[in-house]
């Protein structure tokens, strides 16, 4: 079984160019993180807010990412995410990120991203209900 | 009579370079904050931590700022920070962005900093104390 | 005379947001910039892509900015921008950065924006028929 | 047979810190790219304005990275590189960022580097002098 495909449109600043006119390496982490928290509210239901709430946050243990094509200033960018898996305080989420107008991969990747205990800092088995929410 | 000015030397970084192939302009504000930081360490003695210890934090709340000269990835840069004056909550202070080799100036301006209430937000008078340690 | 002012809207991404859960001081900057090239292709017919192509480059030559409330990740933002006059090779804009919900200013200011000659870097008079695409 | 490790030193900035008061997770990957572009210079004896004056660039396409300590504003960091292997236009590059303090793992990962030509952006075969150069 594989899990839904969400999409998040971003949108190319002037300050994310670097000296090769092409968006700098570092902000395509920025924007996959950018997704992520728009799809948590938008598509799952569950914004990083309402986390914090329930004294849980999320940090990046683990980043691969593939730089396919050069994205520039006047391109749209699509983001898409998909939960892969789920184990214990970790997630394992597939990103891809594409010119909008040609559907063209720029990046591609998995991050796996770990829950926390907002207090103690220490990772937290995912709770029941949060792998429901996010197992669409 | 004028207060001391203090300096600190920033190494550019590639990431902090534009389309342009210079250090792009938003990031001399962050230069400015990093100086203000080692200086408020090195310099005044009494550093951004004790202030939060204390209670307090500063936000700046009026920058002018002007562009000279572009800064390119070998410059060394100092940044030059003077306390101009005070007043209730605020602090005035004077800055200059040199290249080091040169000694020539890349901006100069002024930043002015409020002292707020950690907890509530709102503006503090700066306590005698602080206006001591930072009348150097 | 006044001039049109412009709209352009802008996502905070939690890579603007600093240590103090506001949009960081900095990023302001970049997001005048945003709205500036936005408007230029969006609302004055010409942009940036086309100045390059003839030959000329844009840079800031002075900032001045007032912050009057933080901006929060959740916040939508309003960039507007307004060519207040010309002078040889200077336009000098107003801006005003608004939260979108209650309209309130978290920001305002002026910017001094310097025509240049992309192969020289040195100054040049703003031709007629830019001034005029831009008097609008 | 393994290949030197070179360190750079880098000064967390304060717009390096994010929501959760630690250096920010794309960052990690400026801090990287200063590294190499510092130990090229430093190191290599090649700085990446004579691979530009060659007609070369280099850019990164694929990285992986594992984080495994948050790092704060008062810490002082050392970036680690090594070279691993080379294939083609491409070289594989091992890093370790770690606390200088503790001299504990921050993060470690690696990055492929292809060279291009700068004209063409096509991969082109590392020649071997660089190659020798950068076998130390």
């Amino acid at each position: 079984m594989a899990y839904s495909i969400f999409e998040t449109e971003i949108t190319v600043r002037p300050d994310d160019i670097d000296m090769n006119n092409h968006v700098h390496y570092s902000k395509y982490l920025d924007y996959i993180l950018m997704a992520r928290y728009d799809q948590m509210q938008k598509d799952y239901k569950m914004s990083m807010e309402e986390f914090i709430k329930r004294g849980y946050s999320w940090f990046a243990s683990k980043v691969e990412i593939e730089y396919k094509r050069g994205l520039i200033l006047s391109d749209k960018v699509i983001v898409k995410t998909q939960v892969n898996d789920y184990h214990g305080a970790q997630v394992f989420v597939n990103f891809w990120i594409t010119k909008k107008e040609t559907n063209k991969i720029a990046a591609e990747g998995k991050v796996t991203y770990t829950m926390v205990s907002a207090s103690s800092g220490r990772p937290i088995r995912i709770p029941d209900d949060i792998i429901e929410k996010y197992s669409i």
